[in-house]
């Protein structure tokens, strides 16, 4: 069984957070923003990402992000484009955003090489700046998390995505979502009080999870998924709250428990109707919200702008998972047959 | 139980489809490659594509076929975008590929027509053209499936992927291409022959189940989990070869298993990688193939070009899959909670 009195790497980087925000706040905020300023100012058509593993999460929400709030379109280029089928890209006037804790993966930097050499800007959000990304990258956000030690990325995920919404906020010029950057890393900190502690029967006894969103916080219902997986061993796999109802909700039965992002904004809607037809077939549902509201909420306090929503989300989540997963005596430091840099060709 | 002897509507059309691609040979390949061609011809800068549910895997091979064959980037954008959200697009030069075998589904409609006001061509893959996408697209490539009535698509998927195929030889003036397209319709003919039952156990065993591919394969094998969902009840989620290393393949233990998409081409060793470490741990690795070669090799007959065989190994799987779904006493022509036409806002 689990030793659930030891304190793991991953618990004390998840208490990291709040202190590595108000970092990012006092020593990036203002590079962030000049560099969204001046991505702007070069009228790209558009952007590619490239990332993997909990880092395409955040490309994920890069790409809700900026679809939403420019209109632009952000294609995911799966790296083996580059790495694997060696086709040159047609990218003028495009910005290659590559994504990354450690900088270090092969297929990421030929990837923004390739991106280079096809007429693409290339920026890249990165906690390892001194790393092959990070020399090949024209532009270089470092995320600040500080060394990453746990296999399972927390700080360095929530970092990016802060750093994301600096970079749009300066992108779009939009002063609300700067100001309530700067607030955050308060709202930060009392996300780490949440309690979920409720959602650990249901999860313990499903055998199969679905995680649901819908717009931004669709990248952080996709992250949950992967860290039930690496750290508990649990099955979760993400939808969007439009797809979940093509076909996969016919696998919702009494031994199924689906973990439910409110976008708390137009989207709730749909993301509410999967709750309630994933609770009619007997599975539980969990609604992660600012508000009670139905039964089984798992409430995470209110940020002052929408966007920041999913990161007070993913903090109250990956607080529980990392508890739930020493109480299921599983090792969430280091899961079985995994390595921090993983490396793909 | 189920009743193994009844016909199903799935089992029916599964074996239409070598007819289907004839009459797509036969009456339509000139129109796809001459769409092709034309679109070439206006220089787009990328494209982008909108899909839901099994529609959403064959705009998922567009991409991949695609990027890999002319460098363009292809971004799949979230319906919600324009249904939900109601963001104003900036998509001059782009082509807008809409793909539905109903063309029925608000949010595809509303989607397209955001494309068109934000600058891009549109252009639809249908197989109801008669239909709100249809009368809304630019440009309309009819699949010819004919009437499909099981709610798990399958005929209409394969012409979907026939059609884009065909799209693509025009785009590209790929003159083989297009030969091994008017051949095809014999090899699908043999694919239907496959004999898969050997993976019947494994997966009727399996708690969970990957199906993993790389490149254009890699959207065959999100239909197959989609599939395996939605006919067998079975929790089945795609990965790339690369991603599934990227922390998934904990899962992979004796009650588990895989089905690997050959790709037969660069990204085949990642594959095999993927593969090896799951058989490592305990699982069955059923490997889907034109050659004999590892252990639980499925064996699909060789298309006269690497691009179609996607296109058997599906097939090869519809077969399968739709008896493992009577052998398990399923209705896969009515999955419990879904609808032929499913409406998301």
């Amino acid at each position: 069984m689990g030793k659930t009195d030891v304190e793991t790497v991953m618990f004390r980087e998840i208490n990291e957070i709040p202190d590595v925000l108000t970092r990012q706040v006092n020593e990036a905020l203002h590079a962030y923003l000049e560099a969204g300023r001046q991505a702007a100012a070069t009228s790209p058509r558009g952007f590619v990402t490239s990332a993997r593993g909990t880092s395409d999460h955040a490309a994920m929400f890069f790409k809700y992000v900026m679809e939403l709030h420019t209109g632009l379109p952000v294609a995911s280029i799966g790296p083996s484009v580059a790495s694997v089928y060696k086709t040159p890209l047609k990218l003028d006037d495009f910005i290659c955003v590559t994504i990354s804790q450690s900088g270090g993966s092969p297929d990421l930097a030929a990837l923004q090489q390739a991106a280079g050499k096809g007429g693409a800007q290339t920026l890249a959000f990165l906690n390892e700046t001194n790393s092959p990304v990070g020399e090949g990258a024209a532009s270089v956000l470092p995320v600040l998390a500080g060394e990453e030690k746990a296999v399972a990325a927390t700080k360095s995920f929530v970092s990016t995505l802060f750093a994301i919404l600096s970079f749009a906020a300066g992108f779009t010029g939009d002063e609300k979502l700067e100001t309530a950057l700067r607030e955050f890393p308060a709202t930060a900190r009392a996300a780490l009080g949440s309690d979920w502690s409720k959602a650990a029967l249901p999860l313990a006894r499903a055998g199969s999870v679905f995680t649901v969103g819908r717009g931004p916080g669709l990248a952080v219902a996709a992250e949950a998924a992967l860290k039930l997986k690496e750290t508990c061993r649990i099955h979760a796999e993400v939808f969007s709250a439009a797809e979940v109802l093509h076909g996969p909700v016919v696998l919702a039965e009494k031994k199924f428990a689906a973990l439910l992002f409110d976008p708390g904004d137009a989207a709730q809607e749909s993301v509410a109707t999967a709750a309630r037809l994933i609770n009619e077939s007997g599975a539980t549902s969990l609604w992660i919200s600012t508000r009670e509201g139905v039964e089984n909420t798992l409430l995470v306090p209110a940020a002052s702008h929408i966007l920041l929503q999913p990161l007070t989300q993913i903090m109250g989540f990956y607080k529980f998972v990392e508890a739930l997963s020493r109480n299921l005596g599983e090792n969430a430091d280091a899961p079985i047959g995994l390595n921090k840099v993983t490396v793909t060709v």
